[in-house]
């Protein structure tokens, strides 16, 4: 890795302790420490009043060191007199109670008093270590977003109601697109809206997490132009959360910044969804590695404490997937505070035990690695994995989502090409998809006509398409269309949705009264499949259409309740290419053989492994992680290992191994 | 059926869109619509000032093609600018927060102003509709009740106070029949007097109950008024829920209006409820035929979406247990708002599909029928099961109803004559006991003297009465009473209950400081009976009594722990009759066996059917419903069928079939 | 017993009922009544002014009845006309809303006009009945504690920064104890500081805690000097709960008291944890006996109603461990209230019933056999089992509290040895170890040097430790140490603990954001034993530690992951004496064999009996209990039984028996 860093906290520790962290990271072979993100206290301790030498000499001794520095702001924490003498940048929760001091991440995010300390801080920051050479970056903050919940304070709402005005100009269109006539619900004043959460109209409820991402991202955004103005050419970023973080759209966050950097506190019992988490992050900015800006050495975000080898391999499989840092979350373990229990590196005694001994082999190997991976060309997937905010929020706002986790069901998507060692890139509607042969569409009800005719486009020329049910049903409002979906695309798949069922469907409030839900079960209806692979027989789940054939061809029908009989996967042929779609929800099984069925002729292959066993290949490079304790051999083509073995055409590996051949 | 409808929003649908939905009513036999029930904000867009013009051509286009119009005051869901420029009208939840617009049932019952403009909005309606010919009646608000909380706002504490100065005179007589001497909780001023929940003392809690149904009776009573007044011999109705929806007293509710009505999305699980319910509806007001003011098509209060066949079969047991409407909510799915999945007869895209078939068909049916059951005699079963609001507020009220829930209870006893297709009468204490054989008592601890007076005439004349334990123990403010139960009725049982103990005693917080409730199992202790039927063992639960018998007979023993050998079941001769009491709640075999032991020499005869095959007598014709997916033959003697397929002394069913047969 | 007792509540019930009571009472043998607790309202009917007469003649009647009067101070129920006019007594929950009327214990504990009104009425009753001869002694309140909360009024909060003024000083003191650099905490104004829970800092919870505990304390001693001004020679009680009761510290608030009482609802399913409370609170005033102020009759405090053995074993078990007074809740079930269902001796009738029956049994013979035990010595263990209130509100304040349960950490150790038949004490760091042949210390993760010290002196004599992981690893503000634990005691048990890990680490809140808690599990690690009893294998949980050998010796070691071989279970001799040490926490087998281990050259001695067969010596005594209902015999030494059958070297006890041998 280009940086090889650790989260440090000069202003925690007594300063005669810094020559020795110094020491014992030069020995890790680190070379980049990430400062300054809770240290709002130690650089101003009174209002206007600045207290930095502490961060100078920080400076100094690292540079000394050959130590980089990731300069972050401190405005996910702020000072106690700063909340307590201007009470109204606190956070206000959905019930209405204020947080207090003594926790982070708990100002509101679009308060102006609160936005303009921190524009002071940050420019106070930039003017005095703006010119140090050892100076890595600006990182933003700390983990944006609604850790202890989302603000509704009345000056949110003053601005979620001019936020409103921009988008729909009059209150006679807001009720329209609303379609407010439901429940007597209409406005007839402005000062009547307020955001909406829970038991709402989804399309209210849409609006309000489009506003509050947008909130966030303002806020990012101004403290970006001051570092802009004042660092001319620094790179910033901010760290991120995933995989697939819900309440900001980091692709509006990152489109200002130049590395999207993730916090990713690897999850050992599913690999799969960390794999996708780096090729999210490597997707918010596609013309940039990505970083890993917390990772942990010990325990912290699961249960597991992983094995020195582990962490090796998950390094190699980031390094593969595009990434330049690895830090470490943090260099040593705080003695209090609400994380005292989170190992860093070192112990709580400062002494270099198991964890410092596995990072320090870790970043040595990874400095010794570097220069032969550092200019690999990007990575390239065939595969698109269509993804977008809008329909995730629409899906959580909207009763569907008690049903159908939209992120759970992508995981599931990903899971199933992850499993088969194929590459895929997370595609949003925005962008084109020229560069791959199979788009996948998980359920996406919205769905605007730019995109859809990029599809169309797309299968013309050869493409194929994979949808999955609820496609193109919605307006952008996250109301129903009045139509048959999916609407805009029947052509394409050569069918009409004329109905549907929930399997198990949710109800209101009302009629939960007297029938409890707690006695409602799931029905999984049986679907008859002829596939390339033969004829077979799966179950599908949550929600089934009643799909009307219109060119397209049934490849599985239902063989359960009224809808027996009827086309449950379609497929059809659109110019050059083909479609796929699935009129219900799959089980694992049906998901994988829609999966192998969806491949055929588009030249992308499948590459088995036993599970767990990854393989990724990058440029010129195949890298191949073991994530099991058990030793694995893996036939692949190449001609000599660069890290690990390689003979007789197989790589072998110990368990928690890494090989990479080329 | 007499009527055949759907719920119908003119006022969310393009009005071009009117002509359509007309057509396709017609098509399908509709001759009725439910209208207006959320239509404020169209009907009256600014204070005081009305829009009705597009209601009016509803009623005349409506009128033109033969189809009733059922009118609904729009009072469940008040529009912004009431609320907004009167924002006491809002309901106070229990915690002091107030709730705000964009839901419904959120107002105040007890708000002078809300009811001021729910009366001018009434009388609105009834000057400008009253007159239609194709008015088929009024129905009231929607779903009285509290399906967002009930109301504890200040003013309502003080009409609280006000109603119980009118119960109790003065505060001195409020103490002593509330018994507030524990805990020091006695009252020495009015104002200190609030609604209470939760932990609080049973007696308040039971008042509490009475005056929160007594506030919504009264709402009611206020438009039911203004009707009365202006459209003399107007059928004016409620919908309600069930079965034994138990925040209002339905008795007082529909005692002054003309039909029940029931929303009751029916649930496939269990017939046995939805039966119940029926009957239950039919006894409100027994001298009229009762409506189904709400049923669905689709998938709307459970999990699984009803078979064509299942629509047809429920229909003609609610037909034969006295119903004439049968109205679908609703005509088409809402694109937007809180039940946006909760499906119409059309599909969102308006087209007629697999729901409006099935509506058809059975509309059609129905509609042919209907003159050969409309003048049938009402339903008189020979069993009466006693039911009680009071009670059943008391049993939640006091620590006895987290162990027998009331409902559930009274459920399972009616289940018990479900299963055997014995006609079953709502027996409230309140009405005579004169055409029934057999009474069946559910725990009822409190019992007052006119009804106990009632029980011994009726077993004087040689009926049967079947009594569950808690039999009259408590006084009407829910207080035991100093004494051994049952008071007042121990003569007619032969018995005194010198104690008892709960199987798995609930227990207060203090105490559950240091003993996990989660620890606690029940115990089912066993007893020993000696019945008609022979010799047996069965187990009882949740709590037994310590009987000492007083001239009956010891049907059943105890057979565990210190109540071994203690009687568990009584019987005992009075005049001309016989009484049977069960000292503790029983599991469903002996409930079963007490009941055959009941229905000894009452001329009452079980009709044995396979589960879900329902057997429901009606003056010449018996309805035989089979609710579930299997063919069965149902043996009965009859003459012919009038509907479905009778031969050889047997009825035919297909798989969710119906046969008529006299 | 010296003291056979019922809670009565005479001002509750009629007064004509009062003689039918005490003749009852009398005949029960019942020779004691606790009074008053809740009977504010009927001593001081309005402010100030009071009505006592009914209390005198309840003095007098029972005074010539020979039933001595344990009266209550009633501030656990203050009347309605002191919280209406003064509703600044109400407590203030931690959400900001406040108590009503209507229940108990929710008042504010600092409160100055709540503490006036207390006092005086205190100063009141002294006043009129201290003079009595049948007067036992007093009783402060009732269960002293937060049944309804802790309070967080604004005085409450002034109050706490109060006392940290006192315990800190300065403000730069506190900061720094707190170590309140992480996450920008640090106060720069006294106002900014609060009593803090749930997600905070450890070091500012813990505070929170010892302020609240302290604020019950101080409550009480004011009552406590008024009565020691007006009463001197009288004897001062208040119940308490247990085992091992956590929010206040008992050992402070009994050590201004005459006995320690306790109210045990004994749980029949675990009759050692009941056991391990009879200990406890022998243990909070070891001067003098103890005494149970509430138990129960019937269905109370668990689910199961007890026999009438298993009350006389139970009371048998608790005068064995030193107990004087045992006093049923209540003598008569009361009609109304929020325990209308807990059951007391006479039934809701009045009538004398079963449980009447049980208890009259029970204190006769108690009243017979008290003279041959009313002297015996004091019960004097051989092994000390450490408990600390600090390290208790230290463990709930950390992360650690959701893995490792203190209190249930205890009562596990303790079970190991009531198995075992070896009486065991409460030992607190505070005391002298002198009289113990083994101490066992629970995880301590908070040892001042006094304690260190004892313990070093305790093993240099001879002495054996056993001692569980997380000792002396953090100062007495919550904080972990900068030092290798056990910090002053490495020396003792011969290692370093170089650092550790935690088979299931909690996470905070923000990671929690996508890896769900219920998709954890949790890993048992193995550990290889040589013990003096062989060669075996068991499991560990929780959390587990890298032991480093510095002069002890590993009887076990690590069999998996990454520890695999080091150290899980050292012995280290020092001085005469010898330590063990467990680096991690034990599944069962391990404990017991920990235990075992630990016994060797004790000259302590298991004693084994069935599961739930108890043994207890006491002076020339010995206590065998049968909490079972099945008959045993147990082989012990003896010449004779002065209660129950002992032959042929034999105790011989039916179910629920008991058996006192010399």
């Amino acid at each position: 890795m280009k940086y090889r860093g650790v989260a440090y906290y000069p202003e925690y520790w007594p300063e005669e302790r810094w020559d020795e962290d110094i020491r014992l990271m030069t020995e890790a072979r680190i070379n980049t420490v990430r400062v300054g993100e809770f240290a709002w206290i130690a650089m101003e301790p009174a209002e206007g009043r600045y207290a930095l030498d502490w961060l100078h000499r920080l400076f100094e001794k690292t540079g000394e060191a050959g130590i980089g520095v990731l300069l972050c702001t401190p405005t996910a924490a702020p000072p106690a007199w700063l909340t307590s003498n201007y009470p109204e940048t606190l956070m206000v929760q959905e019930d209405g109670t204020r947080h207090t001091h003594g926790i982070r991440r708990h100002y509101c995010p679009t308060n102006r008093t609160y936005r303009n300390f921190c524009r002071a801080i940050t420019a106070k920051l930039c003017e005095e270590f703006g010119a140090y050479e050892n100076l890595v970056g600006w990182h933003l903050d700390n983990e944006l977003g609604p850790e202890r919940g989302r603000c509704y304070c009345e000056h949110c709402q003053a601005q979620y109601r001019a936020w409103l005005q921009g988008r729909y100009g009059s209150l006679e269109e807001l009720n329209r697109r609303w379609q407010t006539r439901f429940w007597s619900v209409e406005f007839t004043d402005w000062a009547q809206v307020r955001m909406a959460t829970g038991d709402r109209y989804p399309s209210i409820k849409l609006d309000t997490r489009r506003f509050q991402s947008d909130a966030y991202v303002d806020f990012a955004a101004e403290q970006t132009a001051v570092i802009r103005e004042q660092c001319q050419g620094a790179l910033i970023t901010t760290n991120g959360m995933g995989p697939l973080f819900e309440p900001i759209n980091y692709y509006d966050l990152y489109a200002m910044l130049d590395r999207a950097s993730a916090d990713q506190y690897f999850d050992i019992a599913d690999m799969s969804a960390d794999a996708l988490a780096c090729d999210a992050f490597r997707g918010y900015i596609p013309s940039a590695p990505w970083w890993m800006t917390e990772t942990g050495s010990g325990a912290l975000s699961n249960d597991k404490v992983p094995e020195a080898g582990q962490l090796r391999a998950w390094a190699y499989s980031a390094l593969a997937r595009g990434c330049e840092m690895w830090c470490f979350f943090r260099w040593r373990t705080a003695l209090s505070g609400q994380e005292q229990e989170l190992q860093g590196v070192l112990e709580y005694s400062g002494l270099p035990k198991r964890r410092y001994a596995a990072v320090k082999a870790l970043f040595s190997e990874l400095e010794t690695v570097w220069p032969r991976f550092a200019d690999l060309p990007p990575v390239r997937p065939k595969v698109g994995l269509v993804f977008d905010y809008t329909n995730d929020w629409a899906y959580r706002a909207a009763r569907v989502g008690e049903k159908v986790q939209y992120k759970q069901h992508i995981e599931e998507i990903y899971r199933a090409f992850y499993d088969r060692n194929i590459p895929v890139e997370i595609a949003i509607p925005a962008r084109e998809l020229d560069n791959y042969s199979l788009v996948v569409i998980p359920s996406l009800p919205i769905v605007d006509p730019a995109f859809a005719g990029k599809l169309f486009e797309f299968v013309a020329k050869g493409g194929t398409v994979l949808s999955f049910p609820q496609l193109a049903c919605r307006d952008p409002y996250n109301n129903y269309l009045p139509d048959e979906p999916p609407v805009g695309l029947r052509g394409l798949f050569g069918l009409r949705v004329a109905g549907g069922m929930y399997l198990r469907s949710y109800v209101g409030p009302d009629e939960a009264l007297w029938h409890p839900k707690d006695k409602y079960t799931d029905q999984t209806p049986g679907v008859k499949l002829t596939l390339a692979g033969g004829e077979t027989h799966a179950t599908m789940r949550t929600w089934m259409e009643d799909i009307e054939l219109d060119g397209g061809r049934a490849l599985g029908v239902y063989t359960d309740n009224s809808f027996t009989g009827c086309p449950a996967v379609v497929e059809h042929h659109y110019g050059a290419g083909r479609t796929l779609y699935l009129g219900a929800y799959p089980n694992p099984d049906l998901l994988g053989w829609m999966v192998e069925e969806a491949l055929l002729n588009t030249g992308i292959t499948s590459l088995p492994t036993p599970q767990w066993v990854e393989v990724v290949p990058r440029g010129e490079y195949t890298f191949i992680m073991n994530h099991t304790p058990n030793p694995v051999r893996v036939p692949i083509q190449a001609t000599e290992a660069v890290v690990g073995v390689y003979a007789d055409g197989e790589a072998s590996l110990a368990g928690y191994d890494v090989c990479v051949v080329r």
